[in-house]
């Protein structure tokens, strides 16, 4: 059971009433993916343990994995000093977080060394 | 030298022009904050090697670790899946990102195990 110590209230979201939330593989620390949640996926993760975000381009809300079976099950929540964006730590299920089937959504290198 | 790959206009900024950037210590993988970039930030960054956010609150360029001598330098910088994040890997200098003195901005826990 996870006893909350910050609610969503205690957040201080974006101009869109979102908080984003950094997404990091609890075994090797791998960054898998960035989302965002409003009150209603940070309520609803923290109550089923898997988590939830809001689907900004669907504009509804999304369990991770709810389709595709790459369940996110979650290990730790952390707020950051100013309370505008969070960590989790995951038990990443099938090890694929990407919607294209990549372990993790950072893989377009921005700058090669000359 | 950075030879570019991704410009600033590859990528999604958000409502208000900016782009998140996720920081991870190069070493051990640890999270140390996220900030966000504008274009002017961005090309900073890939010119100088030294992490340059935009400060929204100042509302002005702000190479990280200028005054408090705690610089990081780029070691990666990768875009995500649909070119709305970044991740980056830094040697974060004096081991200390967070502006309260401690290592990493995320220190508040959201939940405790009952």
């Amino acid at each position: 059971m996870m006893k909350k110590i910050i609610s969503f209230e205690d957040l201080k979201p974006n101009s869109d009433g979102m908080v984003p939330v950094i997404v990091q593989d609890v075994h090797d620390h791998a960054i898998l993916m960035l989302a965002y949640m409003n009150k209603e996926a940070f309520d609803t993760t923290l109550k089923t343990g898997k988590m939830t975000y809001w689907s900004r381009s669907r504009d509804e809300l999304w369990t991770k994995g709810l389709t595709s079976g790459h369940l996110q099950y979650v290990k730790s929540l952390t707020a950051d000093c100013d309370y505008d964006t969070l960590l989790a730590e995951v038990e990443q299920v099938g090890n694929i977080a990407c919607h294209t089937g990549n372990r993790s959504c950072f893989f377009h290198p921005v700058y090669e060394e000359e």
